[in-house]
């Protein structure tokens, strides 16, 4: 995933250099720090939230549906209980995006954060599809956790005692001979967090192959599942809206039809305060999922789905919709990527992926430099995520990824400071080479 | 509870006659059944659910905020991410009317029912503030049970494997004395299911007395929680606005703070199927539920928040809404009692609360007749909640106790349907009275 080939446009190749050398530009570095620092800005990288102009995109949903309009295309009312699974229409509406079929789909509140944590919640305290137990009756539950990866992925398991395994996560998806391995020999291995396109953060999309692979494996466990959180399905940067096989499918085309649990909203489509989440899966498990549900809540808010299919109308018009987002976010993921290139590119003490879609852009820096990034940052002005939080347990053992997260601020925000960031990750490499430490282990 | 006393009109005292003077009433109130079934209705009141027309009190909402209000009163973009806890003002509006303070509320999505199975969920999973352990990794756990109760009440409990415990309720609350002597000795008992105004489905309300026993009492379990459903705080059916004390405070007070989890929502005050549910605590248990909250979502819908509190404006603007239920339903109600004491009033064979608010009528009637009486209702187009759903398991010992719903129909249906049910319940309980079965237990 390492992009260390960037031609470089103001700082050779860092690694290679004299002390000397090293010295003269640290001074150089240092000085374009300070007159950063100085500026004394307040800049925040830290949350993938939308910006308001791209809520602006949605203003419509807040005056919908309107006073006279709650029935559903059924006749269904929408303002009163009832119709668990979620209003047809907008299931039909968001299945093709997500590699499935309204009635393999529920629609949730706006959370699909939640309905992953649900989903464990339930699987801990009566079992899933094929469990032989209730997982919190398990000697022990182990996920595997592909890694850089999204920290409330990672606090979820965290929080309910669920070991975390690290596995690596290349930019065409997880390793998979460890993947295989591992889910082969470990019956305790009962779940696998996926983001598999425009990965949180790296940026990664799962290839065809890691796809298949994925579903055909053999594991040890009976009842286990990926957690496949499609968060970005639609979520393009560029001209080529890569598609991914559903990986539904192919779990069912591979005998193992259960293994699928597909999350995704459109918290980053509409309002991300207030959009609707979905679960995915097979007949089988969104009848699992129904039945839990059910003991939960005569039903979600159906006026809101109501408003998205009112808002959206169709599934052209949600890609219509996200054509606009990425008007506005394309820009700043060039700002982000260009200020990377210029103070970073060729250096070799820095590595990224210009993705192509998502929310995110990871910077790995030269090992053991990640904490002292993120704090230089933070004393120029710029806040960013933790070091560590790309990894469970908040531990990044390398100490050398960092998540940017460029969307909120406004244009001339994110090129400000990126320039800080890029100056910070110089500055603490930089200063690590001349202490003798900082070495590449990618 | 009883209300054996009321005036009847047309028939006797049914227990005391002779078995000639029964078989000649039982042939006249055959006569009568047979022609409301040979109608052929299918009529419907199982459900509480509000009628169209009360929904049409809250049309505003679907067309609100508005497109271009969207900030909370602090500046907060209710669009985006964030605000765990739901907007203060929100919270302003609704705390006075659940005895508690804003700070101690948390706003949840559309479901006060996923806030209860959540905090059971939780607790289970983890502990809440005194747990020696998960709940899960105790031997036993049980809830007591009021009865009669609230169906999905009893199916979170029988869903997850906790022991119900009946108890009797009574017109002013549970019987305090078994309730004590319960939780005293047997430190298994975790949790309490209440309604503590206009009771599902008995109307009863919780006397002062019974409330401040609640609070007080000695439990043998360290984080014994009485789970205060409040769903009717404001449904009232007459002039009499009928206040009950505030458990949280009444907890404070004798030393027990922690021991109230209160639910409550505006399912039925705005629209059934979009309203917002609240939880209410001790400031520790908020602390803990928002704990909990935090790993499964990054916020509710603030959007929907927004718009209630624009629709609402204010706790005054809440209850002149609720009058304007009040002036839909209480007919309805009226009309069910109207049928009961012309059919049924004075015969001994059934009795029943007029209640005050809320929104169900209990009919018990002789022991061993309900489920004949529901089936005979059935035959006649009269769909009703199956007997036993207002016990544990679904199992009434004493196969009595019916729940009326008569919010969702319109008046005149109303009318109709509560005239079927008074004559099967006439039907029934004389067949049964002639065949030397049906005693009262009450």
């Amino acid at each position: 995933m390492s992009v260390f080939g960037v031609p470089f446009r103001s700082v050779p190749q860092l690694q290679s250099l004299s002390t000397a050398d090293l010295s003269s530009i640290l001074q150089d570095v240092q000085r374009r720090y300070d007159a950063f620092r100085q500026r004394a800005l307040a800049l925040d990288l830290t949350r993938g939230k939308p910006a308001s102009e791209q809520l602006d995109l949605s203003s419509a949903l807040l005056g919908l549906p309107g006073e006279d309009d709650f029935l559903a295309a059924d006749k269904t009312d929408t303002r009163n209980y009832g119709v668990l699974q979620g209003l047809p229409e907008l299931r039909a509406l968001l299945a093709p995006l997500f590699g499935t079929v309204p009635v393999q789909m529920v629609i949730g509140d706006n959370s699909s954060l939640a309905l992953m944590h649900d989903a464990i919640a339930y699987s801990l305290l009566k079992g899933t599809v094929g469990s032989e137990r209730p997982w919190v009756r398990e000697p022990r539950v182990a996920f595997l956790c592909p890694v850089p990866g999204y920290d409330r992925h990672f606090s979820i398991c965290q929080d309910f005692g669920i070991e975390m395994i690290p596995v690596p996560l290349n930019a065409d998806g997880p390793d998979m001979d460890v993947v295989e391995r591992l889910v082969g020999e470990d019956a305790a291995i009962k779940g696998m967090w996926c983001v598999p396109k425009y990965s949180n953060p790296s940026g990664a999309v799962y290839s065809d192959a890691v796809v298949e692979r994925l579903a055909a494996m053999t594991t040890a466990a009976p009842d286990f599942r990926i957690f496949w959180d499609n968060a970005y399905a639609v979520h393009h940067l560029t001209d080529e809206r890569i598609e991914i096989p559903s990986l539904i499918d192919a779990c069912a085309r591979h005998g193992h039809p259960h293994r699928a649990f597909v999350f995704g909203s459109t918290s980053k489509v509409t309002l991300a305060g207030a959009g609707v989440a979905l679960f995915a899966s097979s007949a089988e498990n969104v009848k699992w999922f129904l039945g839990r549900m059910g003991k939960r809540s005569i039903g979600g808010d159906k006026v809101n789905q109501l408003r998205h299919v009112r808002a959206l109308r169709d599934t052209a018009g949600l890609l219509a919709l996200m054509d606009r987002h990425r008007a506005i976010v394309a820009p700043k993921f060039a700002a982000v990527a260009d200020a990377f290139a210029a103070h970073l590119g060729g250096t070799g003490v820095a590595s990224w992926l210009v993705p192509k879609g998502g929310y995110f852009i990871s910077l790995d820096v030269l090992d053991g430099c990640a904490r002292d990034f993120v704090k230089a940052a933070k004393d120029a002005g710029v806040e960013l995520t933790p070091a560590g939080a790309t990894h469970p347990l908040g531990q990044d053992p390398h100490d050398r990824t960092v998540r940017i997260a460029p969307t909120f601020p406004d244009l001339a925000t994110v090129k400000v400071a990126a320039e800080g960031v890029a100056l910070s990750a110089l500055l603490v490499t930089t200063s690590a080479l001349l202490a003798g430490r900082g070495v590449t282990t990618a």
